[in-house]
């Protein structure tokens, strides 16, 4: 589903992958086998996060994996070593987590992402970085499609993380000439994503609801509009930047192919499993005084720039995750992890 | 110089300051000792920054004084109950050493942060707080004057971490209703300012210099343009923001009368003082690579909205500051803090 010539340039390179055992990171170490890159994965199976040893069923010996933290600045410094090229995925997630406990997403979110700066600046000043930032430093959209020059302006305590994370990121590359690009996602979903809960999106806990036969809850009125990445296009997206000098220094809005309400999707995902029901809910006050309203992104300048465009439509991207999950859920939703 | 109607609403009210033996908290304190509050200093003395106590002769008796420092979450818990007024004044202020050791940077301005708002979120909630933030988090202005609504756009470790402490402190204005002012302060400059070096500005290094009959440096060609707040207009707006409830959950700019070329203010000092000398040097590196390039302040919203504006003019503000130092110069030059 990668684009092959993309994936030619990635032969015998070595890449480290941060949240390496997580949704996105497990996704890209399969491109990136099938590149002949020599993979690194490091994840520290944090219980709440996205990490599971499942998503790397099959590549055992095609990758190396490393248990360890990203908040482990020792065993990250020996990490980076000789490294091409790293992917920062690892991140705290839920929103509604980082409110409840502001320091564990300060420390993962911010202090680890400065470690791992340190690091490369001091120990692998030539590797090619490529971090992954988040729509939730836009805060409430001011404007609609929101497009990279919107003011940031987060509106919980992962979002504010999340926005010096990627400062950080610039700020190493502006004054030490870390080669780094940045992607902004939006709710990427897809086989191998977190589904037992909403910690990494609410469409994740959709889809362990509707194979389970449980109703889908829409809080407020359904309306919200959304956009949606499916995973292999941020695969794509994540090899495009790290391939392209001129991405170095560079933030990219990822999008979808269109703004979709939250009702929508709901019938939509109903429609594609061929049954199930939703409920709408009046939004819980926690979660209220964080909402971000409606949020759709302007993704063309990776479009302009760089050809990237998100390519697997929301009704295929559900089948296809709907299959997935059909088949491994319960790996997802019985794990300890 | 404090207006005195503003300063009689500050009566009997009970007051904490963090940074209180610092450069603006020492002079807060002795205008709110003159409003009779009961006044609370909080500081650690880090050597490096502005706490001094020389900056509290004369207040003895008239102020308590706690030395600790706010990355101590235990003692601030007991310290911020049944306080009415929080002036957050605490902070690492230098960019440079932002860059050095961000780690640092990361606990004082960041974590610290979140841990006093927790505490206040849960032992004080009706507390007052204002927060001294910085023009830094705009980064290198996009236009000029920068008002409130220029983008969030640090280019230092410093800058990244105080727009970090300025969200949060709107967040838990937005989620959790605690009343919360912010002030943007651009330079402030007067008496019981760090002069030793420019930690916390590179006016401060001016002074002590004219004043030891040492040449000014002027880093780059001298025309980047600043704007400059003396300490008086400073704590008049820090005082205006805690007693107007119209301020609460609002963000303000500082700034100065005018735009000043660092040369021209160079030229100024040396008028004022009556001699002396500058020099242009090139821009060290490290410091090239933080610069923000040229600076000023729109302050419209906090002069329509609440009547604030600057009422000292450079001249009168520099002449002010020698006559300062020029008498208590060695406790501030030959210091260990």
């Amino acid at each position: 589903m990668i684009d092959s010539s993309l994936l030619s340039s990635f032969r015998a390179k070595r890449v480290l992958i941060t949240g390496g055992l997580g949704f996105i990171g497990s996704n890209l170490a399969r491109a990136l086998v099938e590149a002949g890159s020599e993979v690194v994965l490091v994840d520290s199976l944090v219980p709440e996060y996205g990490g599971n040893l499942a998503n790397v069923e099959g590549l055992e010996g095609a990758v190396r994996i490393n248990i360890s933290d990203v908040r482990d600045e020792h065993s990250f410094r020996h990490l980076i070593r000789d490294q091409d090229i790293l992917f920062n995925l690892a991140g705290q997630t839920s929103h509604l987590d980082s409110m409840v406990d502001p320091f564990t997403d300060l420390e993962i979110n911010c202090r680890s992402q400065l470690s791992i700066l340190e690091a490369c600046r001091h120990h692998n000043p030539e590797v090619v970085v490529v971090f992954a930032s988040t729509r939730q430093i836009y805060g409430r959209p001011q404007f609609l499609p929101v497009d990279e020059g919107h003011p940031i302006a987060p509106v919980d305590v992962n979002g504010i993380h999340k926005a010096a994370g990627e400062w950080y990121h610039l700020l190493y590359s502006q004054a030490y000439g870390i080669r780094v690009s940045v992607l902004r996602l939006t709710n990427t979903y897809g086989p191998r994503m977190r589904v037992k809960d909403d910690r990494q999106t609410f469409l994740g806990s959709w889809l362990k609801a509707v194979l389970s036969d449980e109703p889908l809850t829409i809080f407020g009125d359904g309306r919200q509009q959304r956009d949606f990445t499916y995973v292999d296009d941020a695969v794509q997206a994540l090899l495009l930047v790290a391939a392209r000098s001129d991405a170095w220094g560079q933030v990219f809005n990822l999008g979808g192919e269109r703004p979709v309400s939250l009702l929508e999707l709901a019938q939509v995902l109903v429609r594609v499993r061929g049954g199930g029901n939703y409920q709408l809910v009046d939004f819980p006050r926690d979660r209220k005084a964080i909402d971000i309203g409606d949020y759709y992104a302007d993704y063309s300048k990776i479009r302009d720039g760089l050809g990237w465009q998100p390519e697997v439509p929301l009704e295929e991207g559900l089948a296809r995750s709907l299959s997935f999950y059909g088949e491994h859920g319960e790996h997802y939703w019985n794990a300890d992890i």
